[in-house]
């Protein structure tokens, strides 16, 4: 897999000279037409040896390239502020906008690899870090995403080599470690396990580049082409209709059973015995998010539902037993123009709280299996792909301790009618009525169909869905306060559980 | 996840008697309609827990579907021919091809989940047997394959209910198990893999399909529906267009070195040495192949290179040394049509031999990444994809201890040159010198490029290539003999560590 990137390629000065303001000048040109045409990203990973350039690669694309477009990221120990999150958050952050370039030091294989070779983390765990990256990057590729990744590489003589002359000339001493010799003992168990990282993730679409990393003319000469023929390739094909999903279509209902029509909608709770509940289980939420060990934990609750089910109140009765300071509602409505120009889920990663806090989604990435695909907002294809990408995110969540509470508020299409109306009569409730709530009334069905597939695609042992019986509004909120308490509560004792053990 | 198929889903006897006459009606109408377009094959997983109706859906979709067109595969424990393959062979075997549909009882997953349920596997194994699903129906669907994967499922109760009243009637008594109530046991733990399962391999282009397996009515009505709108909706959708990819290009050569410029082509072989070391090394290899331990191996040795660099002579110069009865020479032509009628990988998987054999190949799969991809005989996409499939393919073959040598023979330009001439005025070689060969020597460069991306995308740890410098004879077989001794050798002492240890 090296062979070629052992040779010892070589270009001359005077080759170079000649060559790099011609690439410099294309580099620019194919920038400003990115940027003018803001038809996608451009991710571009360096990674591969130490010694093989990697930081002067990076120097030097961010001299060749207009700084206004294109932004580098050195990705070196993550932050406090990034310790408190899943590991992927600091990537999503940094993520180039479309018409932007971002160029990643290190990347989501950095860490996976080092734990690896230090043994930190077993082979199993380096392998679904690989399928993470896998996800990520098909992700990023099904969003529109141009991904470079390039693999800079010596052979173990020539990292030798220049580890020795960097060590004898006191200018480069410096930049000698005592890990970059570490690393050196290790060459070939490091160039097997990075065997096996390029093959498992090198796709057809996000394939890597391997490139030796010896002769700094050769290396960032044929990088910068590189980039500037991708750019080029991508901005120069034909724009593709998109066309649908030829996938299976989803399970035609034969009878009239759904989730949704199971639910037992008359039960009932007296105002009396609602007040009693909401003070216990407020009381008890107070209580549980003030235990020093929550500082551990992040909540993250969300809420869907039928227009007028009560999100807004449900939501209500959790933030009136919390610390003003602990916790964020997030209203989710269209996305803004900052966020249209990046993939689906970032407007959604952006609000992962830290640990200690708790956010609660009014509306969420949800939208995606609900609204969007029932208008048609989206493809077959995106709606079909975010199934599997709502999973993985959720994966990350749950895996870094956060607590999911995923509602979905029901109510009949009866009671719906009954508080529309409500609504248009009371004043200070008009403006929660809309015209689109009455179109969205129309398509019923089509909502009902959409929520029965993403509870039956997205319900997970570790995130599961609460569907909620919201035709009353008092056994509602009790129903999602003792929920949220339940959550909150077994992942503290979990916690307990792997301290004391 | 499993939330839809607990309700009790039900379809009463007469509804489901006025539905079934059109449902197979309307299944045979698209079974032919398939058939004579040939358009794509359909490939049918039945999966899920004991009692659930796998088996009765199978026979039933048999009764319902033309026989012609569609093959049941029940997949249980594989035969001694299977044993002796790697795990997916049975699988490529049984593959429906363009215009047929296969319904397979058993399938890729069976086994993974039943090996961990059991607690013979590892986590980690069940892991990256869901990689190889998962990178296998990627192949199937990119080959444009319709993949229905149904998994039928039974709450806790109704399963313990099934068993029951199955063990009370003496008529069925016989179809519960011990395995069944093993099972059954094992509920709680099975549902959480079986979720993890889904859940990692439910994509866009494969999604599964979670049935309830309780009512037969339902069950049988609802994949009956399912199959047949699947195979409408691919049969009318629009033939899309193919377009290139939008990856990048592959690396520039900014300077003239190349892994094959790089080879040193002036070695030479003497015939008299010739002869000695010849003699040397096909005795090596002949007790080698006749060791006792010979007979749990599989040797594939396959050859590349320029047109009259010389494969023919090499390999007449291995199998000199093997007895006929164990090995075979399978000549890469043109596909047939039952070939062109399956995936790209299908007719080499064919031919992977049982242990103790030895199978050359004369040209390879790597078709795809040559000529195919510099005559333009499949699309970008097609080979970009192809690194990672034949990648994943030989992964397969080396986990199940097979050697593989992978052989390209490299002569110069002028050297090939000479030897078509030679071939134009000698009678019996004559035959061996077409036009299509003068036409490739024009396309020499594209050639050489193809070959480099090929081997650095394909040479791996476990299945490196072998470049031979074939411009001396003598030196090439030389060559060739000595690295499959030497390969067969490591083999076999792995193989003698691995019983020491």
């Amino acid at each position: 897999m090296f062979e070629s990137a052992e040779l010892g390629h070589k270009i001359d000065k005077a080759t170079y000279d000649k060559a790099v303001p011609a690439l410099r000048e294309a580099l620019l040109e194919a920038q400003l037409d990115l940027s003018q045409s803001a038809k996608f990203p451009v991710v571009i990973l360096l990674s591969g040896l130490d010694g093989a350039g990697r930081g002067e690669t990076l120097n030097l694309l961010n001299e060749w390239m207009d700084p206004r477009h294109v932004q580098a990221h050195g990705m070196g120990e993550p932050s406090d502020e990034e310790l408190d999150r899943p590991m992927m958050w600091r990537f999503w952050r940094a993520l180039p906008p479309k018409g932007k370039t971002g160029i990643f030091l290190g990347s989501w294989y950095t860490w996976p690899i080092l734990n690896r070779v230090n043994g930190v983390t077993k082979l199993a765990d380096l392998d679904q870090s690989l399928e993470r990256a896998r996800l990520l990057e098909k992700m990023l590729t099904d969003e529109g995403a141009l991904v470079l990744k390039f693999w800079l590489h010596l052979s173990k003589d020539k990292q030798e080599k220049r580890l020795k002359s960097l060590e004898k000339d006191p200018k480069t001493r410096w930049r000698v470690t005592e890990r970059d010799w570490q690393h050196f003992k290790l060459y070939d168990k490091l160039a097997s396990i990075h065997e096996s990282v390029i093959r498992h993730t090198s796709t057809a679409e996000a394939p890597w580049f391997i490139i030796e990393g010896e002769d700094p003319r050769y290396r960032s000469l044929t990088i910068g082409k590189m980039i500037h023929e991708s750019i080029r390739k991508r901005l120069d094909a034909p724009t593709v209709k998109p066309v649908g999903l030829s996938a299976p279509p989803l399970l035609p209902s034969i009878d009239k059973l759904h989730i949704l029509k199971a639910l037992r909608l008359d039960q009932k709770l007296e105002k009396k015995a609602y007040e009693i509940e909401l003070e216990k289980y407020q009381g008890k939420l107070a209580l549980l998010t003030r235990d020093p060990r929550f500082k551990e934990i992040t909540v993250i609750a969300m809420f869907e539902g039928n227009d007028a089910a009560g999100k807004g109140g449900s939501i209500r009765r959790i933030t009136g037993a919390l610390d003003a300071r602990i916790y964020q509602v997030v209203p989710v409505a269209a996305p803004t123009e900052e966020e249209r120009a990046q993939p689906y889920l970032w407007r959604f990663w952006r609000h992962v709280p830290r640990r200690g806090k708790v956010t609660i989604f009014d509306r969420s990435w949800y939208g995606r299996e609900l609204v969007e695909r029932v208008e048609g907002f989206c493809l077959e294809s995106d709606w079909m792909r975010a199934y599997g990408e709502i999973n993985e995110f959720e994966a990350q969540l749950v895996r870094h301790n956060i607590v999911m509470a995923k509602f979905w508020l029901t109510i009949s299409k009866e009671e719906q009618l009954k508080r529309f109306k409500e609504r248009e009569k009371t004043g200070f409730k008009r403006y929660k009525i809309t015209d689109e709530d009455w179109r969205n009334r129309e398509k019923w069905d089509a909502y009902e169909n959409a929520v029965c597939d993403m509870v039956d695609r997205t319900s997970t042992e570790r995130a599961p869905w609460t569907l909620v019986e919201a035709e009353n509004k008092y056994y509602a909120r009790i129903k999602v306060l003792k929920t949220v308490c339940e959550l909150v509560e077994t992942q503290l004792k979990q916690l307990k559980k792997s301290k004391d053990s």
